[in-house]
């Protein structure tokens, strides 16, 4: 017979009834029975009820174990009579009568609990990792994250992808965030970084003919932590395609991302793809965001006509002064008392408005107190731009384009909640397209890129040279999931002429570009495919599929939020010579 | 039609005559045959020969494009005529009449050429990576590494293994090797470590319940370069397993390994498993290594007792002294000159023996200087421990048991090379077992361990407490293929007084095991399972697979020897500001 187990804690059945079985696993639960003692056995694939009857030579040494000890008991499998079978448990049907009884390694007085549903704070939960992570919805969590891999993985590479790992110990990078940097021994007072993504690397995997590339890929950030991406490191479904064009980047990534979320959602529908392709000036219109919750069901529209040189005076005068307002439809919430439209008043004022108008739409017309004010076919023109009906409310959020745009996303975000539009059982997919190329830093008053520099811009190198550079888009989107933004991706720019060119509408001349990105560009003249790829989050992914606001509930080992490992004791101070060997001192910062 | 391509470069054939079709990718080669200029065009999956006729309004671009462009071409599939059929591409039935030709990408004059075999500098191919991939042997070979990590993925996944990533910023571990350390700016004067190795944190895995785990991990290590090992960062296929003993990891792995290597080793054949074990003290007497080469067919023989008191004084001294003689068996090589026995006798003196004694059996007895001194029955003891046959010779390695054993390995390994007995046309793994789990430091004179102390000693806290320590064997075992060393396990050792115990004998106190170590001692207080595991590396297996002797034949972007990305240029220094957020200064060693 096998040392330790003929069968797991999750195997045993009806069928089994009669047979010798050995199983391990922990003590998940000890309950004495007047004589009789029960255990709980848990591993990895379940749990199983074991039965020690008093008398039994080993009672007194199973009695002595505390839970979470791990055993291995020897014995024969018994059918529980109908009264006593639990069926919420696969091996409900039976249990085990315990004749050899074995203690593999005993537990201390536990820190924290594993079975049950108490509380405990993080620290402790963080420092005692390995007790957290055999909590049920922890474990459930943490294989949920590694299917999710393992199925992007299988996806991936059935779609023709090969997943290929790019450097860890790289140079500074210019995505923006902080590198973390490593010393080097060899070449004292210089650095290598931690990749804050394999951009480069996949791009030059693409120039070196690689056609179809992705990594499951550690990314690094030296920035503080968030509730949607956690200190230190992240990873994210990097990918990359060579001879490819903006649809068919999509049209090959929708089955993996929306397949995921069907196979893992846990019964909640998926969009069907194609998702809706949503240009960023229309999201921001529309739903007031370029990361759109299409569970909302409401939509923004403008009404700025409707108010220019209206008798209602405030609205009237922004509009003059090249200000735009914003309606935001509340279906039904017409006949709520006054105050449910004061305390969404006070709200707005807390979100930095100067309040929170709005009409309702009765039966006989429009009422409120910008009602009062404003011509009925204004006001009918505003209930048609928004399809309000009997009973609805419409509300307004007017002041410059993008304050105006900004704060009515807020409005339908903050409607959609208290009105009880969104429910949790959906994940709605879309694509937000046609984001600017360039944008007007409103300190400097210079033209910059909106986003990514590296992106091509729609129009080529023609339209760097002709157009107004505000009104050019580039070939960038996002991939919005319930209004998480999943991961930014473009089609690059891979042609030198027009990387120098846009960089000189940003105010970057050659010298610059060559002396900060010299390597892709260098890469670039010696043949480079047109390509174009995303990098959806792990985290965020999984994040979503296990519903939790967390992050450090799908991460196997996760830092705190002070970057710290309580576990392993990391980061520590090192040894005065490891600092030597480095050529690296101390230096500690004065206080400001 | 698509904007880039109908179909790749690989994918048309002779039933594709008469089709129109669009192919894109890079300028092979561009030979002009009197008015007809042939491009072989070539992308991730194969080679097409387009042809484009003088008077063609593409003609011009076309000719004036240098190899390695980047080119879209769109034309008629046309197949050729038998007599210049290209058997050799599986495309070589066809070829593409151009018609229209788009340049997508300029090539510069190339640093390195693509096409070809010609040989360039290493460090020329490591700052044009991008260019050294688009050639044959290391897109292959890239290719070939992928693929060998996607198959190890689905096998392992299939035998229930999980994938888990663990944390690289970490704390520093006690593998003994240098870390790479990464500064906190948020704990000033504190680091992280990058991980050696994941092994704390799959143990961890195991005691949090999670019963199978693997990864294909990131190392890192700051020591000197190594044919074998990359600086900086390399890869191994971590894996661990719960309530397991030594044999069941050996046939859960084994048909991973030799299946792997059956996939992919290109028609050499490979061993059925289970594998050999060989003991570690059989592999010291028999191949004079831990690390036997199985290809190389000879085994060495204990013959002190042969020597024993007998004519031959040297050797006869040194066993009176307690030293050893080993015989290494060189089939038919008695009938060689007498220069061959001087070679190797002068080879041996330059791996610092003393000389390399030999007998020559022949049918009418013993001859050569050591059988003059030598009774005939010693003679035929010897001839019978090797199995000697008339026509071979015998060789001697005598000393300290040791270094004999060592010696013969080499004298082995320089027979088996020098008389052509080890083919390139097989992959023989081995498990070498039992290695001691404590050895005496020649230095100290006190009792070290010998590999790993974290293994389970074989007898357990038992043979501990009553036996010799020299004595005592360890579950600890590496897996050898053609003499090449894929990695080190064990089972590990999960009970607190069994570690304490064997520290003790060790000379640590506990005070030192609980501060270095404490983190796994005390998660192994709260219920840790027997288990085991190891981590085959998979650079190494790459290797043997491609037969490259130089890793940076097997790795997309690895670093120089001296640890440098040319490329991308790192590592490189990095500004003041950012040395004081980390509260650190450049502190220059002095010469020695």
């Amino acid at each position: 017979m096998h040392e330790y187990r003929t069968h797991t804690c999750g195997a045993l059945r009806a069928a089994d009834a009669g047979s010798t079985a050995r199983l391990s696993g922990w003590v998940n639960v000890k309950r004495d029975h007047g004589g009789l003692l029960f255990i709980d056995l848990r591993d990895h694939f379940g749990i199983t009820q074991c039965v020690i009857p008093n008398g039994s030579a080993v009672f007194d040494l199973a009695e002595a174990t505390r839970v979470e000890s791990v055993i291995t008991v020897t014995g024969t499998v018994v059918a529980r009579d109908a009264a006593t079978v639990n069926p919420r448990l696969p091996t409900g049907e039976i249990e085990l009568r315990v004749e050899d009884f074995v203690l593999q390694s005993a537990a201390d007085v536990l820190p924290i609990q594993v079975a049950g549903d108490a509380q405990f704070p993080e620290d402790l939960r963080l420092r005692y990792r390995f007790l957290d992570l055999r909590r049920e919805k922890l474990h459930r969590n943490i294989m949920l994250r590694a299917n999710v891999v393992t199925w992007l993985r299988r996806e991936m590479t059935a779609r023709g992808f090969t997943e290929f790992t790019t450097p860890i110990l790289t140079a500074s990078s210019p995505e923006g965030a902080r590198d973390f940097l490593v010393p080097s021994r060899l070449h004292p007072g210089q650095f290598y970084a931690l990749p804050q993504a394999p951009q480069q690397f996949k791009q030059l995997l693409m120039v070196a003919g690689f056609d179809r590339y992705f990594q499951i890929a550690p990314c690094f950030r030296d920035e503080a932590s968030r509730a949607d991406r956690a200190p230190g490191e992240f990873y994210q479904l990097d990918f990359e395609m060579s001879f490819v064009d903006q649809e068919e980047v999509f049209a090959t990534i929708e089955p993996v991302l929306g397949g995921l979320f069907k196979e893992f959602s846990g019964g909640k529908t998926v969009s069907d793809w194609p998702f809706p392709r949503i240009a960023y000036d229309d999201a921001l219109l529309t739903y007031g965001s370029d990361k759109p919750d299409l569970r909302n069901p409401l939509k923004i529209a403008d009404v700025t006509d409707a108010f220019r040189d209206s008798g209602f005076g405030l609205f009237a005068k922004i509009v003059a002064g090249g200000g735009v307002v914003r309606a935001i439809p509340a279906p039904g919430a017409g006949g709520n008392p006054r105050s449910f439209f004061d305390k969404l008043n006070d709200w707005a004022r807390t979100e930095g408005a100067g309040g929170l108008g709005y009409i309702i739409f009765e039966a006989d017309g429009a009422k409120g107190p910008i009602a009062k004010n404003l011509e009925p076919a204004r006001a009918e023109a505003i209930r048609t731009a928004v399809g309000a009906q009997p009973g609805d409310a419409v509300f307004f959020a007017a002041g410059p384009r993008d304050t105006a745009a900004k704060f009515a996303g807020s409005v339908r975000t903050k409607l959609g909640n208290d009105l009880g539009l969104i429910s949790n059982d959906s994940f709605k997919f879309c694509w937000i397209v046609d984001f600017p190329m360039f944008e007007m830093d409103e300190d400097t008053k210079q033209i910059a890129f909106s986003h990514n520099p590296f992106s091509m811009p729609q129009g080529g190198l023609e339209a760097l040279n002709t157009r107004d550079p505000l009104t050019i888009k580039a070939f960038q989107y996002d991939i919005v999931v319930n209004g998480v933004e999943l991961c930014s991706g473009a089609i690059r720019n891979h042609k030198p002429e027009i990387m120098l060119r846009a960089f000189e509408i940003a105010g970057y001349g050659p010298e610059i570009v060559e002396a900060q990105f010299g390597g892709m560009l260098n890469a670039f003249r010696y043949g480079a495919p047109p390509h174009g790829g995303a990098a959806p989050g792990i985290d965020r992914m999984v994040m979503l599929l296990a519903d939790e606001p967390n992050l450090r509930e799908v991460i196997t080992f996760p830092l705190n939020q002070q970057g710290q490992d309580l576990m392993m004791g990391a980061p520590a101070p090192v040894d005065a010579t490891r600092l030597r060997e480095l050529s690296l001192a101390l230096a500690p910062r004065k206080p400001n």
